[in-house]
């Protein structure tokens, strides 16, 4: 199946994500050595097709860790540890503790936003990453090569990239993933609970009852740990949902017609324009940066594009021939050149922009 | 498009239900006759092919009133006076008002548990309440015969049609429709308020916010009409889902990890559980109910079907030939009619059952 020439990856951790990231990483012509704790997964992910070859690979260029969240940092560190050139990421959805516990220049955090309703291995699609949001961490620590080469890799797996510190993950995605998830099993819950005093109640549930409950019926394993590590963000913004239900209650009761239109027409409006994958611009533009000698820039580079809805497309170390300095090459949309230009200016760096057209 | 001998149907308001009621009648051969305070919305009614003519029948056999809930006992009550021998039906989502406002042989209230993202009669379809629950809130002023032929026509458009008191209507829509709408919106609101600090957030909006928050991309007018009509049902709801989410948050907080798991594991049954259309069952039963010389039987009776969870797949009045009493016949699942002749007994009726196969 793969050639002596083809780039080489590992898998830890033979589930849903581990598998879709080996088959979407053997659909662009890696070898993937995979491996579990339980061998019989590893074994099923070599039948699917997942796997070229089991067991550890020294010799990897990417080791994915894709296992549950709590051991992610042991296996990264094995993995380090195992390996003394490759890069390390991961898929664990939630990234300060798993961050803090390994600040090392080959370790790049990693959470790609997709997942399926199907469990385990068998459930593995080469084509979960494509046109999904991954999120990278990097970290003051990073080796920018360790990051552009990564930020290429998942990119062709047909995820868009976004770079956020570690922490500022943890609250977005507690935000958009972790506590609508809570929620939506509150509701379910709750429904089912009051349905048992009338059998009526959940046949009534039409569509967008089981939208909104779609996700409740996930296994509940992977939310303990999650809730177990994203704690104080989860916690917080419970407390922010619990406040804009009461407002929502005061309102109602009240009949604040007024009120309520108001909150409904901004809910409208922002889920109208939730922001669906990003397409391929036709339309791109280059904008390079000196390196500085400065440790971390990678890290805030890449954050800064994210906090200014900058999408880096691609992005590449390029070292000069005639002198030191190399350059940070990027491509984004050329429509936000000047608004990334602007940014890394103010943050001292020195960029050049142009079209790419 | 029809002959002289269809059946006649009036709609009242031609938006996105108006709409798909009446290309679903004319689906099943039925002439449908169209109006809309607004005339253009009407006329397009017409183009669109929901309806064979526009303004009133005075001699429709069922109207359909799927205007604006607040306006629906007012559309409702001009069309029993304006046509005397029709049946008059509605499609608005809270019933205990406009039932109370309408209490009159000839009116059954009515709500397909069915809608679209879609806006307008230009959205509108004939196969939207396919496989949908219909429910029909009878009362003790109903008239047998016209609940039998509104509960036939409606279950040739696919639907399937459960009964159920008009105040607990309110109560069940405002836990599986009403206060799952307000949270999304809640949830929605939130987040994007948020996101106004950070670009970056509504990005990683994944598939599970996004089913979650769907139904808040609709249009909020309904809305506030309906949490103005169902209020008190809505409020004790969000009360509900308010100690909910703090026990989670509890939970949450003090990483019990137990408890956590007891509630989204009963979530995930419920929601996996969650019925789906029924489907046509292979295998039916007939129960027979002489019709006792009570008013409001035909309320009492399929009100019980759905708190036992019996569907009735088709109910019919026959008048014995040879002597005064007449007998409704209803078919339901072969598996449930024990059930519901233990439920009937109980309430003094005087069932008999049998097979069909």
């Amino acid at each position: 199946m793969s050639t002596v020439f083809a780039p080489r990856a590992a898998v830890v951790g033979a589930g849903l994500m581990g598998g879709s990231v080996a088959l979407a990483l053997r659909a662009q012509g890696w070898h993937v050595t995979g491996s579990d704790l339980d061998e019989s997964r590893a074994q099923r992910g070599h039948e699917l097709g997942a796997f070229d070859a089991l067991g550890a690979d020294d010799s990897a260029e990417i080791t994915f860790v894709c296992t549950p969240v709590l051991s992610v940092a042991d296996m990264a560190k094995a993995a380090l540890a195992g390996n003394p050139q490759g890069i390390v990421t991961d898929i664990g959805s939630v990234k300060g503790p798993i961050c803090a516990a390994l600040d090392h220049p080959r370790f790049v955090g990693g959470h790609p936003m997709a997942g399926s309703e199907l469990e385990g291995i068998d459930g593995a699609s080469a084509t979960m990453f494509e046109g999904r949001t991954w999120v990278l961490t990097p970290t003051a620590s990073t080796d920018p090569a360790a990051y552009s080469r990564l930020h290429g890799v998942v990119s062709s797996l047909g995820a868009t990239v976004i770079s956020i510190e570690p922490s500022r993950h943890d609250e977005l995605v507690a935000m958009v993933s972790h506590v609508p998830h809570l929620t939506a099993a509150t509701l379910m819950d709750l429904a089912s609970t009051s349905a048992n005093e009338n059998a009526t109640l959940l046949r009534l549930a039409a569509g967008g009852f089981r939208d909104m409950t779609r996700i409740a019926a996930g296994h509940s394993a992977i939310w303990l740990d999650i809730c177990t590590q994203n704690r104080s963000a989860i916690v917080s913004v419970l407390d922010q949902l619990i406040g804009g239900l009461e407002r929502m209650r005061t309102t109602v009761a009240d009949d604040d017609r007024a009120g309520l239109r108001k909150i409904l027409d901004r809910a409208r409006l922002a889920r109208i324009n939730l922001p669906i994958g990003a397409p391929p611009p036709e339309d791109l533009g280059e904008v390079r940066v000196p390196i500085p000698d400065r440790p971390g820039f990678i890290a805030e580079i890449t954050t800064l594009a994210s906090e200014l809805g900058v999408n880096i497309y691609d992005v590449e170390m390029t070292h000069s021939t005639e002198g030191d300095e190399g350059v940070l090459v990027m491509v984004v949309g050329a429509d936000v050149i000047d608004l990334f230009r602007g940014g890394l200016m103010a943050r001292k760096f020195r960029p050049t922009a142009n079209r790419l057209a």
